[in-house]
């Protein structure tokens, strides 16, 4: 008599998007012939960049011949791409092996199954709001108790807050906690971390020999300076945090899929010496995953280097002036906002203290734009919208009229 | 203080393609200018398939366009992908609903995850050889004990030996299990399930409220009239089967990357009514994964309908004669062989008894042709290896050649 994994039953609801396509579909339905304006899940909407096409039709080119035909490549992502990573972190002064990279298909998908290396008794601590991802594969990997919805939270997580006070940015816990979920700049808010900020986790790490899951997806959002773009930028992280990239928001990979995991040699916990999760991580990815597409890591790799990386930074460029755009639309009705400037992500208030699933409806209906609910990533989002800078350009300031135009506030 | 998941711990062995390439690496960098003859992983060696290379091209142009760029797909597979896999399966009177596909980056991921839509107390029975995923994937899923080393197996696994005398099909197990993983054409053994055999397993499943994992990957090298190729051809396996394919043997795909599962929504187990886990299946695969490439889908469409579908047997035809080959060569030298008619794998024995990893190590030194090692496969295939028929010809002629002169048994 097979029986289920229960903790699939402790999930308190759909995910978070399939939830917003389901109620902008009901709307349209009641509603045809009104476009509505997306700017609500984080999805690329401009051309791949050039190179990156060029360099993915020359392997298709280069499969359609048997004497250049490969097959199987390593687990860990092709050679040649996680040398050009290594060249990439170099950039920031963070030295790094290619033996430490891990090549996926995808940061969502190292995002989930990275936890599946640690213990169902691990005391898990993530910002709150947060990517729902890393809250919900924690469900699945049974190290929750059951959803508390007067509290909207999950019992036996410890949620750290990120409110207007702090800036978006929590300290550590008081208490003690195992894995610690961060990601800067961040999903939603749209805040960075300083180097201070993430030295405060770094050394709580140490202390407490907890693990930290660093989520940098958005790393190339950056545009102030003295911001790190990677974890290993302050010293000691090497011992106790994990990093997690995408090609998705930095070249347009959304839907092509390819990103990376570092895990370092030097990181340990309380039972496994250095180089064990490296290990642990190889022999879980050799296991359960075959590489990422080798047509997808050709792009990657042309992404990283020459033309293909100023393409790349040039689409970066223009998702940024969206956000500048969303930014300062949102202020002129009166709106407060956060984030949108070493991010892609608006974090904006909602007027009244209304909560954010009304917002959404409002937005919506009275002025056809599609943002997402900040309580979808955590009750400390409950009145906030995130609004994504991921749109063409003409739909952003057609969005922005919109808003102008119809939001009585 | 962050603790490992320790189950990692009980895995035996490094994974053992892995184990061939550190073996093979030691022998040639003894042997300098000494080709070797791979015939070991199952990896494709031909061409894509033209019109699958012309799909991806085009989808590639289509996102070098910001008018035709798409980002982020639906988790389950793009529509257009899902309805042409329903058609494929009419071809074996197999009506399925294209809600109950989910496209996937490869069957190894979907084997090796599958587990964790079932509890960890869940007895697993498989079958003996066996693909190394189901039972690695098991381990780290916490349903068995330690290996023992001195049965080659770790207790709480249920061995269904395949045997020459079961014909390397072997028959449902006297105990009760829970979950039962079943390959057909089988990895490694060449063998493939009548619908009698595979009615057997049904019916047992149907009875003890059991869930088959079907492993259909090979389905394209059945030559033979009469043999099921989905589990589905057989009545009442909806309730109790879920199927796993892939693009990769039929069409070239190992390292584009491509595969597909199927929930069907009658599937039901002790503590979950029919719809229940094709729901779960669908919440891990939008929690833990983002899509297929979404350039790999449109090729994998190209390959399942018109010239792309011929040019896709015709790889599969030119595998089966490497097959026959090989099959015919080993004949000659006086080995015993099973497979290579429904399959692209050669199962031989090995001579005088001897155990696998030594003829492995004999066919490397003497005849220098790389083959799997059955023990690697599971103890009863201790006495076995397999010989894989992705090659270029020449080379698979040359591998014939070099064990009919240098194999002395």
């Amino acid at each position: 008599m097979a029986t289920i994994n229960t903790n699939y039953q402790k999930l308190a609801s759909g995910y978070l998007f399939p939830e917003i396509a389901r109620r902008t579909g009901i709307w349209q339905k009641n509603h045809p012939g009104i476009p509505v304006l997306r700017l609500g899940i984080g999805n690329t909407t401009e051309a791949l960049p050039p190179a990156v096409c060029l360099a993915m039709k020359q392997k298709i080119d280069e499969l359609s011949d048997r004497s250049t035909y490969t097959g199987y490549g390593d687990e860990q992502g092709d050679t040649y791409l996680r040398e050009a990573l290594v060249a990439y972190y170099q950039r920031y002064n963070v030295q790094l092996e290619s033996t430490e990279f891990f090549v996926s298909d995808g940061a969502k998908s190292d995002a989930a199954n990275i936890q599946d290396l640690f213990g169902s008794d691990n005391v898990v601590a993530i910002q709150d709001p947060a990517y729902p991802v890393y809250v919900d594969s924690n469900v699945v990997g049974g190290r929750t108790g059951l959803f508390n919805p007067e509290r909207g939270c999950y019992d036996g997580f410890v949620y750290l807050s990120s409110t207007e006070e702090n800036g978006f940015i929590p300290v550590p816990p008081s208490e003690k906690v195992d894995l610690i979920y961060l990601c800067s700049p961040n999903n939603p808010t749209g805040s960075v971390a300083t180097h201070a900020q993430l030295k405060a986790f770094v050394d709580y790490a140490l202390e407490h020999k907890s693990v930290i899951i660093f989520d940098s997806a958005y790393s190339e959002y950056i545009t102030e300076e003295g911001y790190p773009h990677s974890i290993y930028e302050v010293e000691g992280a090497k011992r106790c945090a994990i990093e997690i990239n995408s090609f998705s928001k930095f070249s347009g990979f959304t839907g092509v899929r390819l990103g990376w995991t570092i895990v370092p040699k030097e990181l340990a916990c309380e039972n496994a010496e250095s180089g064990v999760l490296n290990a642990m991580w190889n022999r879980r990815q050799c296991t359960f995953f075959n590489g990422a597409s080798n047509i997808a890591q050709r792009g990657g790799y042309a992404a990283l280097v020459g033309e293909g990386y100023a393409q790349s930074r040039a689409l970066v460029a223009y998702y940024l002036e969206n956000a500048s755009i969303i930014r300062e639309g949102l202020k002129r009705v009166g709106l407060t906002v956060y984030g949108g400037v070493n991010s892609p992500y608006i974090w904006a208030k909602t007027p009244n203290g209304m909560n954010s699933w009304d917002f959404f409806d409002l937005l919506l209906e009275n002025c056809h734009v599609v943002v997402t609910p900040g309580s979808g990533f955590g009750p400390a989002g409950n009145q906030f919208v995130r609004v994504s800078s991921y749109g063409h350009r003409e739909q952003v300031v057609q969005a922005m009229r919109q808003i102008e135009e119809n939001l009585k506030l």
